[in-house]
């Protein structure tokens, strides 16, 4: 019987994976800052306040690594992902702030069989995220390798 | 008096940061991974070890968090950062294990004063970091806005 896990068919181009919602609070934003950018605006919402963000922001790292959980709750923990090989595309195009609501889609641009390994394909999403006012706070394009189901089955 | 903070004159062509060490410890993995990227082989010494990745293994957005955290330590808290719109290139170029130690460098590559806000300066740096083999584990190039010396003292 063949995997009920998402494979690298299962990617067509223009499928859309929903993200979120998840609702950021101040604690997890000072937690993440404490650890790898304490810079004083995502310490604080008085040195928030005082930046040209408006606010305790998450630091665009905590934003890209909450949207990684997004991705791993609605599509890549359910699939035979292989991994990525990085990112082509990330961008913070407004700050994130403490009491923001975060969704957001993956759409699947581009997918390929690996002319290196045959059994492997790689498939190239458009990701945003966007906040309760509707404004994209991330956009970011990667590219993630999946196990290919024919392959596997004839093996 | 001139702050003492590296401003954006501070950052000319082919100046090097140096970047870490920092070791890598199993526990450090885990924890990250089981917030934002509860993947088995980020989890465990074992499903590391059957992965391709050959044993328990940094998420690459640990990775790039500790790298942030590397960054923040050598050059950008002792700066006037006026923040970065995002990542031009991110390459997890081989697996980050547990016991690793990473080091590396960020070297400036361009600079040139913004057309909107003349008093800020945006900055572009290469960065690498490599394992205690010399192997390059990852691989980066963003854009960081500074604010103008010169322009601070004029105001």
């Amino acid at each position: 019987m063949p995997s009920p896990k998402l494979h690298f068919e299962d990617f067509h181009i223009g499928r859309v994976f929903e993200l979120g919602p998840k609702t950021v609070d101040a604690a997890e934003i000072i937690e993440f800052a404490t650890e790898f950018d304490p810079q004083p605006m995502h310490l604080s919402e008085q040195a928030g306040k005082a930046s040209i963000l408006g606010g305790l922001s998450a630091s665009g790292w905590h934003t890209s690594s909450m949207f990684m959980r997004m991705m791993i709750d609605s599509y890549l923990l359910s699939s035979v992902s292989e991994g990525a090989p990085g990112i082509d595309v990330m961008e913070w195009k407004k700050p994130v702030l403490a009491g923001d609501t975060l969704k957001g889609r993956s759409t699947v641009t581009a997918a390929r069989a690996m002319r290196s390994r045959p059994h492997i394909g790689i498939v190239t999403f458009s990701h945003e995220l966007e906040n309760q006012r509707g404004e994209t706070v991330l956009r970011s394009e990667n590219a993630i390798m999946f196990r290919i189901r024919g392959e596997e089955n004839a093996a």
